[in-house]
């Protein structure tokens, strides 16, 4: 592969179901001029996530779908082939929305410059990046616990779960973690060291609930809604607040979804749930980059990175992350 | 009837679905003594509410529910025939929980007086009681619209919903209110005077938004849940606000309610979804009735009373409530 070219995976049709090899193209092009205002770039690594059900559906949501046609919609890091604007120079560092292709050519005010001498390039996308600003703001924006609270974290072994947790835990509060599977509660016992945790997989969430949260459940902060947010709505107290990050159990059928049937409890306890997309946040996020980098840098925040490689390997990706086999921020290297 | 007789429809069962004639008992006994701190009263007016069936629900909610064999939990007004407690005189006229009875013995602490010289006693039970209080907190304080907004109310020929759209239309909304019926619709438009009505008994809610609001919604000020409230979720605007009041499509079956399918539009718009109940307003009820009361009186709020008689008719008017055959604030005079 030189410069010239670029490998692309274009979306082919929109799923139903999740996305699998069968709704992406791979093509082969060269890569297009660079024209004024513009940049080249070669892609290193590749963010997956579990909002890309969401950017491959027809259903309304916070941007356009991805087009048919388009390369898929993803984060990225990349470095700088050549530059015709003023701000950027060959060498540079990028990260955006730059898609699943080994390379490309974007509009320069699309794209953010990053520090490699802070972070390797790839921290980017985890918990230095987006993941860990979407933590960030959910926890502190929106979810607003108070130290000393009862704070749930579902998918908490997850990139952004995890992150959100360790937050959680060093503002002060007793956290709980729901992951899938003995792995990951070993990890969010031992690693993060949560003070309590529930593998959703092989133990009654409503009985440990009661068990580990007899006082009650203060703030959840929810990435997977489905019956794990029914069985936390039944023991929130008064005032809780619910931020609402993702519903991952739920995007199998988006046109289909399960609501949660015990909503009313937030009547009955004056309760919150809100939800939020970084959109809001865009102008925020240095202070979230400082916050991340200085805890991750003094060694209190735990970072962990699950690394698969090559854009044939996208759609196993995406697999993956719906199945909850990933251990850690999802990143493919190319 | 004397004062020494005491009528009282006692909850006999707990209902499945919604509570009717077989799930209450009507008792006739001597009135029991008064003690210190206590006082006996004649009751004059009783409220019926939608919130009934959550009172007579084991399941979890924000009071514990009605006892087997405790006379049914009410609203209403009633004038005190004596008084153990220095604050309060024979011949006052209070307001509480005073049950479904037609006199009654309470601690004196759990009612609360009122001046019938500002407002005949009954409207203490509606817009000018704890109905307009909800409506009022509930829009103000929850829902908090700004002026120019688009407002949705269901159930907006109401109670609680007449109070929340005028209040909303004063503040400067454009509001769009949801009845059932042409009766309903009628009223809405001609006498409230909002900016749009939905018959949902006989338009399709989702195409009468589109057209009525097709510059999406800001604020929902939900009674009812259900399909309504999955209508509504597909066309907030960003950052709305819904102010979950009640869902009493749902009351039928508290136990298998439908959650609102639609959801995931909070995430992708950063809307809140909040709750409440007056228990956390209870300190600020003065503040709502004056502003309530003012309006009133110079004629800018519309209250509707619907009216029937006598304790025996208790039940029928709780079947009204929940099949919205009520035309205004529900009152039952004994």
């Amino acid at each position: 592969m030189t410069n010239q070219d670029i490998f692309q995976l274009r979306l082919a049709s929109y799923p139903e179901g999740l996305p699998n090899n069968e709704h992406f193209e791979r093509t082969h092009d060269a890569l297009p001029e660079v024209k004024d205002g513009e940049i080249s770039f070669e892609t290193t690594w590749i963010s997956i996530d579990p909002a890309m059900k969401g950017w491959v559906t027809q259903k309304r949501s916070y941007m356009p779908p991805v087009a048919i046609g388009e390369a898929m919609r993803a984060f990225g890091v990349a470095k700088v082939t050549e530059s015709k604007h003023p701000k950027i120079q060959v060498g540079d560092w990028i990260t955006g929305m730059l898609g699943v292709q080994s390379a490309g050519v974007l509009d320069a005010r699309l794209v953010r410059k990053i520090d490699t001498s802070f972070a390797p390039p790839e921290k980017y996308l985890g918990g230095l990046g987006m993941t860990g600003y979407t933590a960030y703001f959910g926890l502190f924006d929106v979810a607003k616990p108070e130290p000393g609270q009862t704070v749930v974290v579902s998918a908490a072994a997850g990139a952004v779960g995890s992150v959100a947790s360790q937050l959680a835990k060093m503002h002060g509060c007793k956290v709980i973690g729901i992951a899938g599977g003995l792995e990951k509660c070993n990890y969010l016992k031992q690693t993060l060291k949560l003070h309590g945790t529930i593998d959703y997989k092989n133990q009654n969430v409503a009985e440990q609930l009661d068990k580990l949260a007899p006082q009650g459940i203060d703030v959840y902060f929810d990435n997977v809604g489905g019956q794990i947010l029914d069985d936390v709505l039944m023991r929130i107290n008064p005032h809780a607040r619910i931020a609402v990050c993702g519903a991952v159990s739920q995007y199998e059928n988006l046109d289909n979804m399960i609501g949660p049937k015990n909503y009313m409890q937030i009547i009955t306890q004056s309760a919150i749930m809100q939800g939020f997309t970084m959109k809001d946040y865009i102008r925020r996020i240095p202070e979230a980059f400082t916050k991340l980098y200085n805890l991750e840098h003094k060694g209190e925040l735990i970072l962990r990175d699950h690394i698969i490689e090559g854009i044939d390997n996208f759609t196993e990706g995406l697999r993956m992350i719906y199945a909850g086999e990933n251990q850690g921020k999802l990143l493919l290297k190319l």
